[in-house]
């Protein structure tokens, strides 16, 4: 875990991450609901040409703003990995949704200073909903300040998570309790349940198997907003290589749901 | 089966469903993301203010135009069960998305002629997205003209369901048989995944254990558009209890859905 101070966020960081957000929009709305040309990766992730074309974009932009800065991409990997300021793209986050016209899918962008991300920007390109948050500043959705809810009652809690089929086997029981034990429980939101969970809509977000560009722009916008974000051991997200997400909207209610993620079986 | 031939919708049908989902939707988007007061039913899904005041006033409507018809609804039980043409409302299908913020929740009206749905309006309140069908007219989503997909392949098909838990445990295998065979699974878009198939973004849909008032409304829109709809055993859906349904969309694409629900385990 990092225990150097902090720094500010580069004045230009969060203007810049707005300006890619407004440019990814107006690409992705051109591909949205075209079924357009989708290629398989080697884990077999649904591609789109748009997911490309605003990382690239975004690239250049950073290139030229921040040439010193670190870039991790969903589409085209590393540049500068060792910088202490990383900028972490996922161009479409939920391409499954994207691919089939839902509109569970969003932009997110994220600035980290030594694996701590400062900044994030999640945004929906077609409702024009963006959730962001720039350290100290609170979080918003858009103008609007947001925060988490106040349940802390297992019973009455909303759980979201993306896919059923994420777990590993020895996950399953674990994520099932936690099921069980919720009011409700709803799937494939993708980014757009991290927006939901900041602005006090739903309690719980539990992921498994994702990658840092998945959950960088996550963290700030709902730790931002009131929430909490850890690993299933209660741990900082790791931003190197894939992880498991157990995000709750105090620490009240995280504390009962890592209890059952953690539980005997 | 209804083998009677069937009769044209009367004239005021459609601009009646249209003016109920109008005002549905003002009703609507005041409780949406209040996280409003919520009663467990027997049932203990959700339900909400919104849900019963849309119910209350769409009941008004259809007694004062058309006093003769039925009228089954989701909040407020049986009207004239036994007349020829009978109304099925849902003022919030989706209800677990529209208690948790999400936008994958609608308003369903659908009026059926012995059984047969000839009309089908489903509408999305906030984003104003309304598909709607009144036979013989094709489907449409507001006045552009509507087309299921023409993907045949299950390697390549998309399908949605609206639970994962949803199903009973000797469909559990036949479901999963089904999700290992096509590209990509998505869930929780309850009514929105059936405008989704009805404009040719999604191949399949499969729900188990669904109320009439869940489905009639997407037979019209969704057979308006290209599509087909059956139970699990490729009969029409009944509109009467609970059932199991298969919507894909094309004849083509529904055998094979159909052959992997039906395999011998």
């Amino acid at each position: 875990m990092n225990t150097t101070p902090l720094p500010m966020l580069p004045a230009q960081a969060l203007p810049l991450a707005e300006l890619m957000a407004d440019e990814a929009r107006s690409i992705i709305k051109r591909y949205f609901r075209t079924r357009p040309a989708v290629d398989a990766k080697a884990d077999h992730s649904p591609v789109t040409i748009a997911d490309r074309e605003v990382e690239a974009l975004m690239r250049k932009h950073i290139e030229q703003t921040f040439p010193e800065h670190g870039i991790r991409g969903e589409e085209f990997g590393e540049r500068n990995p060792e910088a202490d300021w990383c900028w972490h793209l996922d161009p479409i986050d939920g391409t499954k949704s994207f691919l089939s016209g839902s509109l569970c899918f969003g932009t997110q962008i994220a600035l980290s200073y030594r694996g701590t991300p400062l900044l994030g920007v999640i945004d929906q390109p077609i409702t024009a909903e963006r959730w962001l948050a720039g350290s100290p500043e609170p979080a918003r959705l858009g103008d609007q300040a947001i925060q988490t809810s106040s349940c802390s009652d297992l019973t009455q809690a909303v759980l979201y998570t993306s896919d059923p089929a994420c777990f590993d086997p020895e996950q399953v029981p674990r994520f099932t309790k936690l099921r069980e034990a919720v009011a409700l429980t709803r799937y494939s939101h993708d980014c757009y349940a991290a927006g939901l969970l900041a602005m006090g809509q739903i309690d719980l977000l539990v992921e498994a198997n994702i990658f840092p560009y998945d959950i960088a722009a996550q963290i700030p916008v709902i730790e931002g907003a009131g929430g909490i974000v850890t690993d299933w051991q209660g741990n900082p997200p790791s931003l190197e290589g894939q992880g498991h997400i157990v995000a709750a909207a105090n620490v009240d209610l995280h504390a009962k749901a890592l209890a059952l993620l953690q539980a005997k079986l």
